[in-house]
């Protein structure tokens, strides 16, 4: 089936966040994320636009398909090197009830989707489920945050706050009650930190300024950086913590 | 002083890899590039162009500054908000001699400027100095690769050869005997491996291929994904490892 001038028009409109919000949808460009879309939430695609190649590259002609020429298609692209597919779907509600997996990894007004992504991705390699975050943060279903987590989104569980007080609370009700919030300068070190992944919520903030929040009771940790130069951005920060999540969990 | 018609036309000229070896020089752009530069190799400085604001933001007039209005500055800087410093300098020499540090972080074909930037600032946090590279990687003194890095590049000592291969025997005779190739599919675990950061070469690759060279008696490690999902990329496998070395440095 071709794409229809309404589709179209769709597919553009969803790049704004005005566009999704009206909608209720948000696309999904690229293989990865298109199969992650399609693992997750099968019965939420509306359509997916595609050229011949993309068709090649996903392995698999989709339900609900529309073929697209190489050069319409570069229209509707995100990307200067498309991989020519892009999915419609409904964006997925919020996550509720019990938490899922070891510790809530909390992003306390982290504004940069190639940050977002990269942590994303971390969160999924590693096992975990739950990404919460607060209001000043990047859109989850932003076309470049999609892109830039290759659609792990779909995969993951996502809540959103107002403020980090009101996350803190509601993980405690969840009985998440420990609160570490990563900080460059002071706590204890993350390498050391008892109890850092049992039930807990791990703040990371939006560069340049760390975490802005307050949260009660909150404990810092810390990366040791021996070179003694913070260089460090809260993708790398939120990796290594993800990952010493999944060395603890293997001694 | 103002900058001169052909310090503008230098400064152009350096956003390309043919300007940079024509001139020997390369642009070092944003504040913390330019004090990495100014800390570590103040006598390279050619010249300095910044606005007042970037000025402002170094919390120094350096030497040989040429004062720039911002209109003209826009023209100049690399970036859409841009902190309004770029200096110009010769370009380091490549390191030789004795390693230092407890390992060899070794770079083979890593295309994107992004992710180099990224390996070359966890490096640098770690404290280690020792950056390889092989042919097909990104040149470390291009102007995006130095503002990703935030000129950590000037703290590093690196070194480039045509083959992994001649990598492998070049650290080999400088005591740094066993290699060790970060893969995503096999090898012992990153977390459980001996010795990996005794007087040993990390090798990361591009992605998605991962390693390409050639390495003889080199042994595998892999980063364990508990996900099940390989969806983290070059500069988060480098991060994950660089900090595992902190980690061990620490116990």
């Amino acid at each position: 089936m071709d794409l229809s001038r309404r589709e179209k028009a769709l597919l553009l409109a969803l790049t704004t966040r005005g566009g999704r919000r009206r909608s209720g949808c948000c696309r999904c460009e690229g293989v990865r994320a298109v199969r992650e879309l399609l693992t997750n939430f099968p019965e939420k695609v509306r359509f997916i636009a595609a050229t011949e190649r993309g068709i090649e590259a996903l392995g698999t002609a989709p339900d609900k398909l529309r073929i697209v020429p190489e050069r319409e298609f570069e229209e509707l692209s995100g990307t200067v090197n498309s991989q020519g597919v892009i999915a419609v779907a409904d964006m997925p509600e919020m996550a509720s009830g019990a938490v899922q997996g070891d510790f809530i990894l909390a992003l306390d007004q982290l504004g940069d989707p190639g940050n977002f992504g990269t942590i994303a991705r971390s969160l999924r390699a590693a096992g975990q489920h739950e990404l919460w975050y607060t209001k000043g943060s990047i859109d989850p279903w932003g076309d470049k945050a999609i892109r830039s987590g290759m659609g792990v989104q779909f995969a993951l569980r996502m809540r959103r706050f107002d403020t980090l007080e009101e996350l803190a609370l509601a993980a405690r009700e969840l009985g998440f009650c420990k609160i570490f919030i990563a900080d460059p300068h002071q706590g204890e070190s993350c390498f050391k930190q008892q109890g850092l992944f049992e039930h807990s919520v791990i703040v990371i903030g939006g560069e340049p300024n760390g975490v802005l929040g307050v949260a009660p009771d909150a404990a810092r940790v810390m990366i040791p950086m021996p070179g003694d130069y913070e260089s460090i951005n809260a993708a790398q920060a939120a990796t290594v913590l993800i990952f010493e999540s999944v060395r603890r969990s293997m001694e």
